[in-house]
């Protein structure tokens, strides 16, 4: 029992990201009933089809579960309103300001989380009332913060600066990671990439199956004239890299970008002409196969206490 | 004692990073002294002023301490053959192959550690017979891996990769950090950054006040087409960024680049036209002003243990 544990309501403090693509019902209510906390992923929905997802997830598990909403996207207060009144009990709001919705969703008895990348981000925070932050590094897969301070020196600026329940995202996905992440003065670990790649993860087995065989330095941080994210080398990639080297403008970029991408290089498994969105940290994964979200938690606790047992043994 | 501390005989396996232009014989005395491993960084000096550091250290300690040798620079033969005459007794390699020295090196009675950013280069150090490695991640000063893997990931990718003993580096500088490092696999740091800034780094103190008032997203790794390295923004760098953001090819930086831009930015401490090299976590040590190794070593001491009872109270 922990802060994050007691705010949710849960019995580990590990929650999956909600990821655009990945995170439908499925996983979300799989990560709910492994003990952690299931995100669904608002960001590549429709509020018709975020709809739908929460009712199926709300008759998949009798857990706690959340839903993430990313503030830039349109049909926002659609789904805000959606979300209150299926008595959605968690959100996490991502990329736009904490202010905007915080004080609204916490009238209606909803716990609210707010990501960030910086220490100044977390302190605006608790300004505008959030229950908790999920602070996210350098390592995580898509869009990206643009200081590009990673887990291992954000983790400790935002212990510092603040003293709200703290969760560390980017680059954690096994057991020695998430004893890091707590070293470093998180209280939770939220999870994207493993969870994305699992059996319940609604990416295409492509997809999955591509980023369970990617090797070290395989994804890199882009598109920094625009939007930073990290996605993993393919052609489409590739194409970004060439225009980047040769100083191609923003527009020139969103150009090339177009539409989708990202619908194509997850859902539809296009790894050709599709983003492959995927945190740093992939590589490590490299050969386990596509995992159910059971397996993974299991294997990830287990890792944990030996390397807390180790620990132990070896230090001080 | 671990196999860190009993590999180099010191007290705390906390190795100061042999850094251009900051490790001369006071700062890797005063790390000896103070029970770590000092390294004296050969990157920025002559094969007879290496000598002249080596006696100077020989007469300020009698602990242990190494050099710090980048196999990529001119002179390395003849630095070698010093090292082997004065008696020292641990060299770290970098920025080359470990097979090129290892072998002679050991047949003499050093110890030989090589610097790796990637867990395929760890596994060629353990062919080459060194006898431990440092990974070093993506938060470090100064020259740095390609693939941009970071502490966080790099640590149990190698650990996984080599039985070798493996200190981490990059983004560690404080008590958290240091027991992060030890949870993801690592059995000692090696720390630049926070002993750049100490009074016994020879950098100048213009350098140091500048990176003690760093804020988050100061330092980026840039110079991609050349060889990655991480510098505080300043106008020299923006001058960088704009040309790189336009497209600049290799030769085209090179032109902007010159020579000697380390030792203005470092050791002349001409903010405007020099490079300065600092790690990503330096903004961590903002407002602490120029500390004593023996404070900093003593802080980070006691902000572990501290660090370790609340990991060992909160997590379970």
């Amino acid at each position: 029992m922990n802060r994050i544990t007691s705010l949710f309501g849960i019995e580990y403090p590990v929650i999956a990201g909600g990821m655009a693509w990945c995170s439908g019902w499925r996983l979300a209510a799989a990560v709910s009933n492994a003990g952690g906390l299931g995100l669904i992923g608002a960001g590549s929905m429709t509020p018709e089809l975020l709809e739908e997802h929460i009712e199926k997830c709300q008759s998949a598990t009798n857990k706690p579960f959340g839903v993430n909403v990313p503030l830039m996207k349109p049909g926002v207060e659609e789904m805000m309103h959606i979300i209150a009144e299926k008595g959605v009990k968690v959100v996490f709001t991502s990329a736009g300001s904490p202010k905007k919705w915080t004080g609204w969703l916490k009238e209606r008895g909803i716990t609210v989380v707010h990501v960030v990348s910086s220490s100044k981000f977390a302190k605006k925070c608790e300004e505008a009332g959030v229950d908790a932050v999920v602070a996210e590094g350098f390592e995580a897969g898509g869009h990206n913060g643009r200081e590009e301070t990673t887990t291992m020196c954000l983790i400790p600026a935002v212990r510092k600066a603040t003293s709200l329940p703290l969760m560390a995202a980017g680059g954690i996905g096994n057991g020695p990671s998430i004893l890091a992440a707590y070293a470093l003065g998180a209280e939770g670990v939220q999870i994207g990439t493993r969870f994305a790649l699992t059996v319940e993860s609604s990416a295409s087995e492509a997809f999955k199956n591509f980023c369970l065989n990617l090797e070290e330095g395989d994804t890199m941080l882009i598109l920094k004239k625009l939007s930073p994210t990290r996605m993993a080398k393919n052609p489409y990639r590739e194409q970004l890299d060439k225009a980047e080297a040769e100083g191609a403008t923003a527009e020139q970029l969103l150009e090339i970008i177009g539409a989708g991408r990202n619908r194509m290089g997850i859902f539809e498994g296009d790894l050709v002409n599709g983003e492959v969105e995927i945190g740093q940290n992939a590589s490590q994964f490299k050969g386990k196969g596509i995992q159910t979200v059971a397996e993974v938690m299991n294997e990830m606790l287990a890792e944990y206490e030996e390397a807390k047992r180790q620990l132990m043994q070896m230090s001080s």
